[in-house]
């Protein structure tokens, strides 16, 4: 088994987590955690694969990946006290971003190769589809959409992806991937850095 | 005819029906009231055909299911008054998520005899795929996250039709999904089973 | 070039922009932004290719849609406190309707032409998916299904592009659905008529 597979399982994972968090939170019972939980582990690939037309989407072909996100829900109700508390999950969810966009740019690669624009989409929408769909289910405008140097990470490494493809091999490609939207990301929430919001001028005095 | 044919015709009614009601709750306009009912019905199976490459849906290829489901929104327009206090739509409702789960594990069935995970999920997202469209559409958590035995009660319908299929005929299978998703959504109904929702532990004294 | 693709530039840009003032107003960040006036430029076509299975859809293979929508939002960003006041935004927006119910239909009679129901489907999906999608992204009930004569302006457009086609050529007849759409969409507008909204009789005496 390669390395990125491991790191595949741990994106699930992290994303499995964190759609469970959000389902407890919100006061779903444990079939709406656990499927808030699938669709965020599972949701960036099953929309890529509709778009590039490859059903039905693998996560429905093979059922491993769904187990591994069942399980992390799972585990998730069941010791949330604790993993509410774990600081590191950003470290995880930052892997996810990374080999969910690495994973997404090399399937439109396989069936695409002279189209960049949709490689790059595709990435990005693996990326981050699973969380806009928990969000969407969890009645919450996309938290990507609001916040923080989340997406421009998927999209900088989908187009080191594009680059170093074809001068190195598939695998080799994908770790670069991986690792270039796991820095950024990581940066971004170390120094904090946020896209900009527009503040509309007042005109009124702020004083007297 | 089959009695199958009058099944579904009944379950799109229940569930255009209950479209038809949110949207008026929410204060749709006419338009909105009848997308509402339509994607309730039909929004399911649609979902399902995308999923399993069935392209274009079945409900846009043959157009009776549409109008069946139509019909059902402006019916519920006019005898809105008479029809919301209508207690055993729950029978009807219970119905309709029995054949959907029914037609659902069928049709995948019929193109991925194989693939029983498939068959589960496709047989599941048919069920209650519509209800999850009509709750996104309204600003609303899909109820089927937060309350009642409604999922699981599709799935083990699935289940069952996957366990007897190939020792009986299609339709024969196909019947008995629909009464064991039936019972059990009625059991739970008239024994209000709940899935057990998270409590978060306070630590603080209830009291002084 | 034909007239018929200015007015799919110019149906792009009216849709970028409502999706951008959206965002602006909802307080996305300058992705978030970017993200909304993309879906409501481009979700209406690509909802109706991953319908008719033409994928992966058109606005993916060709990017020069995807750029045009992409600079309208930039466009809004920089110059929103001018552009939010403008009041002739309601006269593209109607264009861009119009035109995308064209499109719509034009694409599904090219691969079904003897499925009128889904033509009919096609154009009006076309025609409301995006600002669908971008309520849906921006937590509110789509706009279509509360107000406003819209969504019938694109299902009397695409009924007309329907009955005259054959006995005219496609581009004439994309025309004339276009103008149908603009038309109905502008007199609703200037005589502010709206579909009925069901209003619950109360007994209650209004007065003492």
């Amino acid at each position: 088994m390669l390395l990125i597979h491991l790191f595949i399982y741990l994106g699930i994972i992290a994303a499995g987590v964190s759609g469970a968090l959000v389902g407890i939170k919100k006061e779903l019972d444990l079939f709406g955690v656990v499927c808030l939980c699938i669709a965020t582990s599972l949701g960036g690939g099953i929309v890529r694969d509709i778009l590039i037309g490859n059903l039905p989407p693998a996560a429905f072909v093979d059922a491993k990946y769904f187990f591994v996100s069942l399980t992390s829900g799972l585990f998730t109700w069941i010791f949330y006290q604790k993993i509410k508390r774990m600081n590191h999950l950003v470290i995880s969810d930052a892997i996810g971003l990374g080999v969910f966009t690495a994973v997404g740019s090399n399937t439109a690669m396989s069936l695409f190769s002279d189209n960049y624009f949709l490689i790059l989409s595709m990435g990005l929408i693996t990326g981050i589809g699973g969380g806009v769909l928990r969000d969407i289910f969890s009645k919450e405008i996309p938290y990507v959409f609001k916040k923080e140097v989340y997406a421009i990470a998927s999209i900088v490494g989908a187009l080191s992806f594009i680059l170093i493809h074809g001068t190195v091999s598939n695998t080799f490609a994908m770790y670069v991937c991986l690792l270039v939207t796991f820095l950024i990301r990581i940066i971004a929430v170390i120094y904090k850095i946020n896209f900009p919001i527009y503040r509309e001028k007042t005109d009124l005095p702020s004083n007297l």
